[in-house]
């Protein structure tokens, strides 16, 4: 399915639940923002997120704490978590969509390859977390990591939600 | 050109320059924060920014005061400039881009049709301000109003900067 059927068919199942959502970005840059509000009307379900790059960014907007960031690292389980559980707070909506990985070329580490991707998503009982890793250039890193972002915000509102 | 070109363009006056870069988003909705995210090592430049689609988060996250959103409204010149501003503190850069209008099919107001653009730009000495039209469904009004805000912070540097 394309990005914008994806991010059409997330908006209709939060619309029909009465659920809004919001975004904590870091590998995916704002796509995901733009998958969402690509969609007329996402303004009913969308109220905004943030673009979280650099570290100071994701404590300053969003909370992560410096043990998450100097420890863990910002491409971990940890801070995809904090982002997630931050932005739901501070924005103030049902659900959070977090990301964040090493898009590449460059930013790999020993045990962080280019293509590694935490997505996590925060709800009213706490938040679950992914481990991906993905193929491809920048770009393909990128929009794969914004699908399977609104896959699993579906996949969650399909199963929590009774369908 | 393309934005993406457009995007690295940007990106190289910025590195020449030293200069940070931030985005505040109302009807672009992420898409410039996507595009300038789109070019490897923007990190470099680029920390994050909002997207604040709601007047919650226009408020909450980037300091518009309730007087602008309530009397000139989220689409007006004194909006797009008090996103902008506040970008630019919160997230301690150099530069900051904003974007508020109506992208469309709905939200048009009287004096205030669907493809009005209000795009902002503050830097070191001030804030400016440009109103636009663009023609085009919602997809064609977002592509442009990125497009247009990443020429604007192009043209700026290119003038302002000497370069």
């Amino acid at each position: 399915m394309s990005l914008l059927g994806l991010s059409r068919q997330l908006g209709e199942a939060l619309r029909a639940r009465g659920l809004t959502i919001t975004t904590a970005e870091s590998c995916t840059g704002g796509a995901l923002a733009a998958a969402l509000t690509a969609v007329a009307g996402s303004s009913d379900y969308y109220p905004g997120g943030v673009v979280a790059y650099s570290d100071r960014v994701k404590h300053a907007l969003l909370g992560v704490s410096w043990d998450v960031l100097n420890g863990d690292g910002a491409v971990s389980e940890a801070c995809a978590a904090a982002l997630a559980r931050g932005a739901r707070e501070r924005v103030g909506v049902d659900l959070a969509l977090a990301t964040t990985g090493i898009a590449g070329p460059s930013g790999a580490e020993p045990g962080k390859p280019v293509g590694l991707v935490y997505l996590a998503l925060a709800h009213a009982r706490g938040v679950e977390c992914h481990r991906y890793h993905f193929d491809g250039d920048r770009a393909a890193v990128i929009a794969t990591a914004t699908q399977v972002a609104l896959a699993l915000a579906l996949t969650w509102l399909a199963i929590d939600q009774g369908g």
